[in-house]
């Protein structure tokens, strides 16, 4: 059996990791996209679009899957220590938040064929703006990731009560639109859980940002993280329209 | 060093993953008090519970980090091969699980305040009727987990789609009660949320049945799994209030 320092174990263990961090890259690159086309679709009314975003949330499900049985393999054959160990089970980790930021971005693209059935509300180019936001801030974070960026990490973890910020300013105006006209009430609501999608995709970005601020350091960033989404706290009275 | 089938090492070994599921009881246990606790505080209108929910979403968060850095620790020491192997990183995926699940009842919980302000609205007692739904089907899957029960797993992720379709009919009842009246808004809107996030937890049941099936079976039960959520297309129309 090959011991610790042997070239050849050495260079196939860093391959393995390699490729471990091209799948979790391609992962990002696809939960990118994703995000992107969803926005668009939501913006240009785009049924098309939104099917397709839906239909291939599954590309990154099979990816997950590849990252999980090569990391179990890893484990098993390579029994790695320490670091290395570390930086396997962080794999899986940033694997599985980059999954559920492609359930997010499918989720809002499900809600594409009733906006553009319903009558068209302002606030739907708010929730555009706020998801490029979030597209940047999750491009932020895979970038981060995979160079091992603790600076950009932290970074991108401070935006969050941005996209927080951003969040319950909309949940207020959807609130107010929906009080104005009743017929407001369905395109707004799809609004709501699109912006909550959005909301939560911001979270899975300052996750993965944590992760690799404790990929690289070996400590954790979770105390302090400032939290500025205020929405379950919010009353809009109808009162100002009633009169 | 103690090679394999060496009493002391097995029993050791044993007595690890004993410890591993007897944390992930413990996570199980805090999740079903948590929302047990958050669905009685929206029937009571008791915020005093509600904020105790709240602040104690962190006793899970505490329980899920001690999971992760024993099944660390058991990896680098240990090395599994195989079987135990599985075990070990399926207690880190139904951790994570149980952990969001912790996150979704103290969402729920947080909404308690609003609700008690806002106008009393029927559909509350649905969203609670749900989540004593979704909390049965949560008992059963934390149970099919600890007991390996591969029946009780497929029954679980059987029932996932009456939640769906409890979830559907309510959504489509909030948006009702909204048109109906503007003061409704507010409060049905967080109830929306609510019922949503009931919804999730019931999907995280579902995942934890499904990894108590390939704990056991080593396949997955992924394929035909029955949705039955149709709210993204959901469209009220408005017009039956305006005449």
């Amino acid at each position: 059996m090959a011991g610790y320092g042997d070239p050849h174990t050495v260079r196939s263990f860093d391959e393995e990791l390699t490729h471990l961090n091209e799948m979790i890259a391609r992962m990002g690159g696809l939960a990118e996209t994703q995000l992107a086309d969803a926005l668009q679709s939501i913006l240009d009314g785009d049924e098309a679009k939104a099917k397709r975003v839906v239909e291939d949330d599954h590309q990154i499900d099979v990816v997950h899957t590849d990252v999980e049985e090569f990391a179990i393999r890893m484990l098993a054959l390579r029994q790695p220590m320490a670091d290395d160990l570390r930086a396997i089970i962080q794999s899986l980790k940033a694997a599985a938040t980059l999954e559920r930021i492609g359930d997010n971005a499918a989720s809002c693209a499900k809600r594409v064929h009733v906006l553009h059935e319903s009558p068209a509300v302002p606030p739907l180019k708010s929730a555009v703006r706020m998801g490029w936001l979030v597209l940047d801030m999750l491009k932020q974070s895979v970038d981060a990731y995979l160079r091992r960026d603790v600076e950009r990490a932290i970074a991108v973890r401070n935006r969050d009560s941005e996209v927080d910020d951003f969040y319950s300013s909309l949940f207020r105006e959807l609130l107010t639109y929906m009080m104005e006209d009743t017929r407001n009430i369905t395109p707004c609501t799809h609004l709501l859980f699109i912006a909550k999608n959005l909301e939560r995709i911001g979270d899975q970005a300052t996750n993965l940002a944590e992760m690799t601020y404790y990929l690289v350091t070996g400590k954790t960033l979770k105390t302090d993280r400032p939290k500025n989404d205020t929405s379950s706290f919010t009353i809009v009275e109808p009162k100002h329209f009633d009169g």
